[in-house]
């Protein structure tokens, strides 16, 4: 069983609390939100990402036979449990925001609503999906905002945590504007557009650079991204102005040269001058080299020739944020909502909506999170998407998330599209929640002193 | 086709690059090895980790028909390069450091010799792959030196970058010294010991915490933990005073509780001074909740009685340290030595040897970093592992590799166990190597010159 599909991915005590609700009889109607406490340091917004695969994960729930039959050997489940594990199917409801959505701390981007131990279940995988790409679409998006329209490629599968998270940043960064990723299995899964240069093993394989350059040039003639920092750069550059005429009469056009290492700024200068002082204009400049936002961001301001980035750890790892604070909570069971009230991790309670507001020009001005069924002004951002454990709709084309996720960019308020966010987006908790929540304090504080 | 078994987990420019070398029938055997430049910050060793999963990957690699035909219709690749991928094995020698072994910047911890486009391509999943667990476990290692002997559990998957990162985060924590962990997959895949105790939900889904506990003891008896922080620690904790008692009646005894929120040290004092008054000093306690090496360290120097600490993010990304400065580096190709000159990221030429010396003690006093068919003083650490792609010997036990890692944590100065390391350990440059690398230079500034 590959890890991505198997039912055992879960934390030992999903099951234990599973099997006690099942020998209780407790599986009535819960209510789980998935929500983010606290946005990442510089963070101002967040997208929505991973709602695709959180889906696919809950239609495809089951218990494989042979992982069925492990549970039973490794004598931590009764016999009663374990029959109830072979018909285990998730058929509860979802309501979610589209991918692609601007969210902000405790505004819940996914609801499940459905018998207890499923809906307690699902917690591990869900948070372990969704949390994920929401935080690579996340980078993403400030490299997006930071690259002003220049070229953004996915580099970073090689220092992804594992292959799953290698494929699906390539999609979240892709959803967040990127244009292309170099990991070949995210072409053939999303349909991704996939772009790859060459490696300095390549140049260091040949006796020397210009023959690796031919060599490379012959056999791959589309798209041709030369890399030319192995030995030299500025002589790189050089080398292919008395390149590119004689590939041209082979009928072989240099697309790019790609830098990958020294000062990235000074070097694409030098190189833009080395190439149109050849004639040589139409050649692009990719760098790529430990990038992030920042610099991408520094480079764009100091007009820097670069037409495109290619970016690797930074993206893939969340390098400078790679946890998210979030939580996937309990906010009604039985009809009743709940609360934790554990020290310093309140939440609000019961099943709640979002609300947005625009001015008139289509930015956004404030949210307000309420109660699902308090009407408030604005659009409503949660919306059914499973019904039953069935999906409502196909999936939505990746070009219409991608559309969303670069709507959202464009609505943002200016201060949070800054790398340094001015100000805090509002989001405004409506009265019959704030309300709610001190009814179920009371009622709590009944129940942790009828103990007593 | 699941993303870790999957041909097409790579980056383009492999696939280009071996088309190239296919097409020029540069196939000669080459040499790569796998190192870590750097070592992040506070770190004073690493521990290698994944190995069995890097040879698993070897030994099964080939196209899968589908994988094969997608790459055909892609239209990025033309058909002698197809037929070529048809039958496309890795055919290669391997020679590693065990799993468990300590080892420092520019030490190879993975050589591997095949022809060129096997050797190439291979490239981003051995980094994929061995980084990440070299990574946990070097991490966990730091929590398991913190801990002086209370006990450990990963706690991460659901905060972890993905499935494959979840899982093999357990493996590799338990690798570095860590008892047990919460991933269920973890048990089946890696036999390691799975353990699990209750969340808040299962609290908040009862009227009250007192039938909840009762409800959680009698239906999962075996090994009882109980999470006493859903409203108020001391309270949860004189509840279960109250409930021991009768469950002991029924047979059922509380193994421990456990405390995810608040000042962990001071109610961990209290805690156990509320059991111990009600004479229930069996009751283990144990504490999850933001830990890190850190804060378990200043928990231990403080006496707070803890038996064992639950980990989660801190530890399943790495979070202060998720990217790793490692590189996997041609070093040879038709028997002649190569090196990469590129601004400040020259690296070692050749094939490679790493010596350990040790004093009269079995503590580590240094290493050298040698041509491999130099003869040094000390222990090689680089063995052959895998022969014309087969491995030369059956999986070593999870046990053994746990066995070498904590004999590797023992062999440490004690300048290295620190968690803020005192000293670098030195790793010297063998003369011959020296010169080789010099060598290599002069001829490259050669071929660099050459073109001008």
């Amino acid at each position: 069983m590959q890890p991505d599909r198997s039912f055992l991915l879960t934390d030992l005590y999903q099951l234990a609390m599973m099997e006690a609700y099942h020998a209780s009889g407790e599986t009535g109607t819960a209510v789980f939100e998935f929500f983010v406490r606290k946005l990442p340091d510089r963070r101002g917004f967040f997208l929505a990402a991973g709602l695709e695969q959180a889906l696919d994960f809950l239609e495809n729930l089951h218990v494989p036979s042979e992982e069925l039959e492990w549970l039973s050997e490794s004598g931590h489940f009764g016999k009663p449990f374990l029959d109830y594990l072979a018909d285990f199917r998730f058929t509860g409801d979802v309501h979610a925001m589209p991918e692609g959505t601007a969210f902000f701390p405790d505004e819940p981007i996914i609801r499940v609503t459905a018998p207890l131990p499923e809906a307690q279940y699902v917690e591990t995988r869900i948070i372990n999906i969704l949390q994920y790409q929401a935080m690579v679409a996340s980078k993403a998006a400030r490299m997006t905002l930071a690259a002003q329209g220049r070229g953004l490629v996915d580099f970073g599968l090689r220092r992804a945590h594992g292959a799953e998270a290698g494929l699906l940043a390539a999609r979240a960064a892709c959803v967040a504007g990127f244009d292309a990723t170099a990991t070949v299995l995210a072409g053939e899964r999303f349909g991704l557009p996939i772009n790859g240069t060459m490696a300095h093993s390549f140049i260091q394989a040949h006796e020397d650079e210009e023959a690796a350059f031919l060599r490379f040039a012959r056999a791959r003639p589309e798209n041709l991204v030369l890399l030319i920092d192995t030995f030299d750069t500025e002589e790189g550059a050089r080398k292919v102005t008395r390149l590119a005429p004689r590939l041209a009469e082979e009928g072989i056009e240099v697309s790019a040269v790609r830098l990958d290492s020294g000062d990235l700024g000074a070097l694409a200068k030098s190189v833009r001058a080395i190439l149109d002082d050849a004639g040589l204009g139409s050649i692009g400049i990719v760098a790529s080299g430990g990038l992030d936002e920042d610099k991408i961001a520094g480079l764009v301001e100091d007009d820097a020739p670069i037409d495109g980035f290619g970016v690797g750890s930074s993206l893939t790892t969340i390098s400078d944020a790679p946890v998210l604070d979030c939580a996937y909570k309990l906010q009604e069971y039985r009809g009743l909502a709940r609360r934790k009230l554990s020290t310093g991790k309140a939440t609000w309670p019961g099943r709640k909506q979002v609300w947005r507001r625009f001015d008139d020009n289509g930015r956004m001005t404030g949210d307000v999170l309420s109660l699902e069924d308090d009407e408030v002004a604005g659009t409503p951002l949660l919306r059914p998407v499973m019904e039953g454990g069935k999906r409502l709709a196909p999936s939505p084309a990746l070009e219409e998330v991608q559309a969303r996720a670069a709507r959202s960019l464009a609505q943002l308020p200016d201060a949070l599209r800054r790398l340094d966010p001015a100000d805090d987006y509002p989001v405004e908790i409506a009265d019959p929640l704030v309300t709610l929540a001190e009814e179920v304090d009371r009622r709590m504080m009944g129940e942790a002193a009828s103990g007593a």
